[in-house]
């Protein structure tokens, strides 16, 4: 079984899932407005497995509003990936300050001319 | 074929993997020293695997030192996975906004006496 941030990360490896995430971020959605831009590129069923994808990995809720069911973003299932993902932020801000330093290097020779 | 972030997030789907990249987090580190902690649970060839797929989505890179093969971090990979997970922040500071309300009402109805 695998553990719950791979989980998390195994969910988000997935353009269709991370665009269901992106229409969720819009406002709660119901299960059929949510598969409905999905549809054209694969069937129903498919769209559900996403959906159960996202569920399981604690990345979307689900709940019963009368006969439908409605589908929104459950942000402590993103804040624990975002939180592992943020121990290596000096990694890519560090390659950035040296991006920063070379490109004040050439527009320093170039009499900073080009802006 | 994965987009690259899929493949990002596919590749940190991995308990294995996050882990290579704690230890590689302490500094570059040469194959074999990095693979010796993981060979008491598996072989070379599959501690190898894990590192290629880093290498493949961007997340390390290797280079050769004389007669050695070092890894270290690519940081540039990790921010596009990072600033994704960023535009999601408000659902995690939304959900803890609630619970720091909660606790507030419940710490209330205590009388402070449980600090």
């Amino acid at each position: 079984m695998q553990d719950r941030l791979s989980q998390t990360f195994s969910a988000l490896a997935d353009p269709t899932r991370r665009a269901m995430l992106a229409r969720l971020s819009l406002g709660e959605a119901n299960v059929s407005d949510l598969a409905e831009p999905f549809l054209d590129e694969m069937s129903l069923p498919a769209v559900t497995k996403h959906l159960q994808v996202l569920e399981k990995a604690g990345l979307i809720t689900k709940t019963r509003k009368a006969q439908w069911r409605s589908c929104k973003i459950n942000g402590d299932g993103l804040k624990d990936a975002a939180d592992w993902m943020e121990q290596y932020r000096v990694f890519w801000e560090e390659s950035f300050d040296r991006l920063d330093a070379y490109l004040k290097t050439v527009t320093g020779k170039k009499g900073d001319d080009n802006v």
